[in-house]
């Protein structure tokens, strides 16, 4: 049986090692390669893929599968074999389900449809991308019908970026989030709008970089092992636990947007950075799951980024770097600034207030789209409603509204509710880290982030994907997913901004 | 037929696909990676080469390149498929011959090798290295075994480096070269020495940057079909025709060192750039041979780059980037300085009129060894005798001398004499352009090479690995490998810069 368990490992090593080689051949597109080479990698990243999916489907994998059963009924659930086989077990048994001209044609699809929406949107034609949109909501009908029967047509969708995430749970915590959120943005509005006009104008990139480099470091994003590149849209990567890396923007009229953005990219990289080394190179050597991730992307960023006490420490770094532009702005306008709250057209650049209430529209949007409560044809209007009700703001035409972003061209629908998941669950975790380490404030307010990150380390990054998210949220705060504490942070932190 | 031709097509694309994309994970282990990746590194590597090898060697490429010998027999030679074919039945055949285990073991011991003689050169103990150099030469004496019956025990090695090149063929060129080589070299040491102490002192790694785009921009490397990066050993890499990268190494004591190794990266990508687009992505879809390829680099660092016509136009832009250490400096003593010949201890640094003898003295060991003639154990010994024959100075010590470099460590013996051969290749190229092209010498002095460079890409680049070496030499020059134009330029050259 142990022979069956380490030729499963070295399979499952094989497809991870596949997938980090993909990662690489994406990163490098992103990061490096001259455009002209772009026909030859994405035929190089569709071959590492189709290999990596044909092995994880193989019958040598399912074969291995079914004679390890007896041994996974008896491992202790908390053993990282129990993990990993359950984990391969569930992606086995999702993707049986899948038929292999399904994915071809959806790749096919979505690889067309890519092309279709950038014209559109950029001629901002929304007529042309229409009977895509439609043959991309008709095949993701489709998809989850590969999965019935199910409790909601979106549930399969979500399950794919949120592992057993279910629809109706998430909708019922969006109904409490939506309610308060936009009464909030209401109180706000008719409030003095904070200024932050000292914020705009040019700052040097050389400088730029070194504050964003200074801040990574700070919150303790290990630059040995990884790296801060520049990118047209951040992300991180990973190909191992020790080789994770970051990309950011700069834009010199506007520095606090590179600073945040490697805030937010470095809490995803310190999280994998923080994955325990015998899961490295396992499906469970990552994150747990999309909105886990998000949760520490946006805790880093925001919850500590954002807050007086970080900045009453890097404030004055930024200060020191460009003092004719800062040199005369005192700490608390500086704060209030980073935290103005404005209504604006498109999620990426929404404040925290305001940020959850575009992911709403969006998975309404979904749903309703996918239970044909309203046609693709709608759109438009709909969505320029919608986000009049809830951001008091309309888009002038649909390059801003319907075709803003890329998620639907790509087929990810389902995708954008882990966005305010990670709110949620930030701010669950931050209050059970608060109540864990009493000076926590005073610790962030010196710079000193260790404690914050060893605690995280322990209670979070060192389980990787041995656990469901909601088994997560539940060992670190006793419960289950719940809007009360991002809704007490917002409301405590934005009144005060705006007292 | 035809659809197992397009089948072997695209079997053959997906294993080329594979090696660019182990290409890829090489470039950045050796460009951007985190010292700390390369454990997950050298797995994703070793995984990708071992699925190119198994489908290299696999029963249905087997079957096909059966099924299509009737085909073979009957396609013109000077076709693409004909070619295609080729190259295919000729590597099929040679993977065929080595058993897998051999493969693995001499993999695993040249990993192990690497470590050992990098300990053993930084502690300049050959005694420790030395059994690990016996395992290596006894295995690569049975690799040649798997090749018999040969006309001699180095062919085969030499063959995996220069398709159809035999050892008698390079031993009867090479007797010529070394003898004239080793006469030009005494006579040049009793003259006057050219002073090039204005060469070395600090200039800025931005200026030398600058420079060096300038410089491979000026002979055609196309840099929006490629880019140019910082590594610890210059190399040059592809991952399709449009994606050709070169890398070098900033001295900031010595300016020279990165533009000339600019140059020469760059006229190895200028090769690659080159090749038919209907070649790429194919077994044909890349330079020739290694001698064919050195040639290449050789003719623009040197024969271009190092030539009075070209600094006579590059020359200039040196001293206006750098005015005050160059701006006093005459372009005669400048072109004089660069040409210094003086016998070095290691190839590497060797200039053109001693680079050949590094190359001779290390095939002639290799031959020795192979044939029992000598010993591993005799190996510092003999070394030094030959340093002082043939280039009249002597190592201090074994780290500088049998332990100076890591190819034999990494098994590639039947190596050294492409770089040799190359540098032959380049003076029979250069002396047919030059008949071709009439007023060659003034357009380099204009800093005109795109004449050089079409005539190149005419007679030699396009067709890639569709011919085999001696096949390019006769149809660019209608006659085999002759040490004749190499000897007349050196000694044309040298004579006259040091007159």
């Amino acid at each position: 049986m142990n022979d069956k368990l380490n030729e499963l490992k070295r399979l499952t090593t094989e497809i991870y090692d596949l997938r980090m080689s993909v990662a690489l051949l994406e990163w490098d597109q992103q990061v490096n390669m001259p455009p002209a080479g772009g026909g030859a990698r994405a035929a190089q990243m569709s071959l590492l893929s189709r290999q990596a999916h044909e092995l994880g489907v193989s019958e040598k994998l399912g074969q291995l599968l079914e004679d390890l059963k007896p041994l996974y009924g008896e491992l202790p659930p908390d053993s990282d074999d129990y993990a990993l086989l359950r984990n391969v077990y569930r992606s086995y048994e999702q993707q049986q389900k899948i038929p292999v001209e399904y994915v071809s044609e959806f790749t096919q699809t979505t690889g067309e449809a890519f092309g279709v929406w950038a014209r559109a949107k950029e001629k901002n034609d929304f007529a042309s991308f229409r009977p895509w949109l439609e043959k991309i909501f008709d095949m993701r009908r489709q998809y989850a019908g590969f999965f019935a029967p199910y409790d909601h047509i979106y549930d399969p969708l979500l399950d794919d970026f949120e592992p057993g995430m279910k629809t109706a749970e998430v909708l019922g915590v969006f109904k409490v989030l939506r309610d308060e959120q936009v009464e909030l943005l209401r109180e706000l509005g008719n409030r003095p709008q904070v200024d932050d006009s000292f914020l705009s104008g040019h700052c040097d990139t050389d400088g730029q970089w070194a504050l964003c480099r200074e801040a990574v470091a700070l919150i303790g994003y290990d630059l040995n092992r990884g790296r801060i590149d520049h990118a047209e849209h951040p992300f991180t990567t990973n190909f191992c636990r020790d080789d994770v890396r970051i990309t950011t923007h700069i834009y010199e009229d506007n520095m606090m947007s590179a600073i945040f953005s490697s805030l937010h990219e470095g809490g995803h990289a310190i999280y994998e950075q923080g994955v325990a080394k015998e899961l490295d190179r396992t499906p469970l050597g990552t994150g747990a799951s999309l909105a886990i991730h998000e949760s520490q992307s946006r805790l880093w960023e925001n919850l500590v980024g954002r807050s007086r006490e970080f900045l009453g420490c890097f404030y004055p770094r930024i200060q020191e770097r460009f003092p004719r532009r800062f040199g005369g702005v005192a700490l608390n306008d500086f704060y209030r600034a980073v935290n103005r709250v404005e209504p604006s057209l498109i999620r990426v650049e929404a404040d925290e207030a305001t940020y959850n209430l575009h992911v709403m529209l969006r998975m309404e949007l979904e749903i309703a789209l996918l239970e044909r409560r309203i046609t693709v044809a709608d759109l438009p209007e709909i969505w320029r409603e919608k986000m009049s009700e809830y951001l008091g703001v309309e888009p002038r035409n649909d390059s801003q509204g319907v075709l803003q972003d890329v998620h639907w061209a790509c087929g990810m629908i389902g995708y954008f509710p882990t966005y305010a998941l990670g709110n949620l669950i930030s701010a669950q975790i931050w209050e059970q880290a608060a109540a864990d380490l009493p000076d926590l404030a005073a610790q962030i307010g010196k710079g000193e982030l260790a404690s914050l990150r060893e605690w995280l380390t322990g209670k979070l990054y060192r389980h990787g994907a041995k656990y469901y998210p909601s088994e997560l949220v539940r060992m670190i705060t006793g419960g289950g997913i719940d809007p009360r504490p991002y809704l007490n942070y917002l409301n405590r932190k934005y009144r005060a901004v705006y007292s």
